[in-house]
């Protein structure tokens, strides 16, 4: 096995996210479950936009922001997105490449838009997430670079992406780029909904031995596991992936191998303002502690540690370096 | 004279704020001075924005912020400025209609860009402004509307856009527009460097009375008046004007007319974050105050409370209403 160059490489929605405060009124009269995620269309996406109020921008996307993350707390981390050639696909190529993540992947040249995410931020700091995916269900396997997956100790993909057959053949084959490299694949299961939509594929990816580390919180761990019971079901799941780390929300998370558990509390965030971005950043957390051999215990409170640091501001990503975190 | 139906129509700028957290090295590499506001062009722009870390877009302009202030304070509120027809041209209308102002100017059909304004603040939250002024730069006398103009108590032109022959025009028309309707003008002194290129023409302004209300802070007010001492210069100034409305940073604001004069301190914010916007805030809460009828003192306060506000968040708006500020 060769020398790495990066912590984690990740392969996800570039996405960039238009953030407003929004009542409880609005996500009724839309008939979104608070804290869910759906993806619309264009034009649902521009009809939506026009009852939203005043918004900040910010880039965004899952598995973008953990490599941000990644960044922000003096790791080294890889990005593959596709954006459109627009003003929003720039901003979040600056962001990404500002922060210190490496991402080539050159712009759509058709004119599909990039991204965006529409997200209600209730006064309970809850995020209702809108997703219009617009370039990023064009990323192909043509953006992969074979050479730069092998540089990384581990391939982090998105569940997110799965909806469409480029993204998700691309996902697969860094998969096996990866493990033919030596190299670890995580995987996050972003979304309940994503679950419901290819759980006989996520468990397929699972039984083939493709996953190597499975992310998700405890609802997803129930949901893909088929039990009700979330131990049973971690216990399920780790039977195949070697390593399971389920988020609990406001009751910490936990790490399960086949011969080692480890549970850590939340973190008490500075201010409770908006929970956009607190999974991307756990598995930011515990990711590059994982990459770094610390022991799962610590690479959770990592994962707690950079969590709490974003829900205490607007946006997903921290506005800052988070490496005094990583120091601890 | 009929009846109003907006306090105040602003015409300015119309650009898209781009956020940083920025450090003095990067100031002193530039060889910009802190706090300044600087004009850039296209490539300078670009070559800057790499420069940057990554940034947060929020919608700005100094008197379409002061508008969107008025608005979040409960007043009405119109805006005439120039976009682009691009994203971040959507983006401002979008932001700025959202938050209850009149806004109908047409988008430019050429492929000029909105503006951006790239702002870098610094950890002692000052803001340094560059501008590429794109699309606004072409706003033109075709942009207004005789009858708005006349349905706006106030109408309230800003020095930045002072440099382009088209929206000059177009701001001494309104003027006259209003004039004429038997309305008020007011105009702010934006910038130091604004006076520095058009200091015969403001005063010219000034002395054919075609401004009744002036905004600036000390060093603005010293610079027009040619005086080195703020109360001979802000005397000098409001023998022209009907009222002078001045800001001197944590040692507060004084409105000041022939026959009366007023002053407040500084309002204490929650947090010293970003001082962005904080001199638009300002002039919104007195313009507000004083289209409602209200005293000199008390449209101070009003301006000193909505500057508070806005300092204590990243951006130059108020991410929600303020009508709680107006009650008091």
């Amino acid at each position: 096995m060769s020398d790495t160059e990066f912590d984690v490489l990740a392969i996800g929605d570039a996405v960039v996210d238009v953030i407003a405060p929004a009542d409880e009124a609005l996500l009724a009269s839309e008939g979104v479950p608070k804290g869910s995620m759906r993806v619309i269309d264009r034009a649902e996406a521009d009809r939506l936009y026009a009852r939203m109020g005043p918004a900040q921008e910010t880039s965004g996307g899952s598995a973008a922001n953990s490599m941000a993350g990644i960044a922000a707390l003096g790791g080294r981390a890889a990005f593959v997105g596709q954006t459109g050639s627009d003003q929003l696909g720039k901003i979040f190529a600056h962001d990404i490449r500002a922060q210190g993540v490496q991402f080539d992947t050159p712009p759509l040249t058709t004119d599909i838009a990039t991204g965006q995410c529409l997200i209600l931020v209730t006064p309970d700091a809850q995020r209702t997430m809108n997703t219009y995916r617009g370039a990023s269900e064009y990323l192909s396997v043509d953006a992969l670079d074979a050479d730069l997956i092998a540089r990384a100790k581990i391939v982090y993909l998105e569940a997110y992406l799965w909806d469409h057959e480029a993204p998700r053949a691309a996902m697969k084959r860094a998969a096996d780029l990866a493990h033919e490299a030596g190299r670890k694949v995580a995987f996050t299961l972003s979304d309940i909904a994503c679950i419901d939509r290819h759980r006989a594929d996520f468990v397929g990816l699972l039984e083939s031995d493709r996953i190597d580390i499975l992310f998700g919180n405890a609802e997803e761990a129930r949901a893909l596991a088929g039990s009700a019971d979330l131990e049973t079901a971690v216990a399920e799941l780790a039977r195949h992936a070697g390593l399971c780390v389920i988020t609990c929300g406001a009751e910490g998370a936990m790490a399960v191998q086949k011969d080692a558990t480890a549970a850590v509390p939340a973190t008490p965030p500075r201010a409770l303002v908006d929970t956009t971005g607190a999974g991307d950043l756990f598995a930011a957390g515990f990711l590059a502690g994982h990459a770094w051999g610390r022991p799962l215990e610590a690479s959770l409170r990592l994962g707690a540690a950079a969590a709490a640091e974003v829900i205490a501001d607007y946006g997903a990503r921290p506005l800052g370096a988070l490496d005094g975190l990583a120091a601890n």
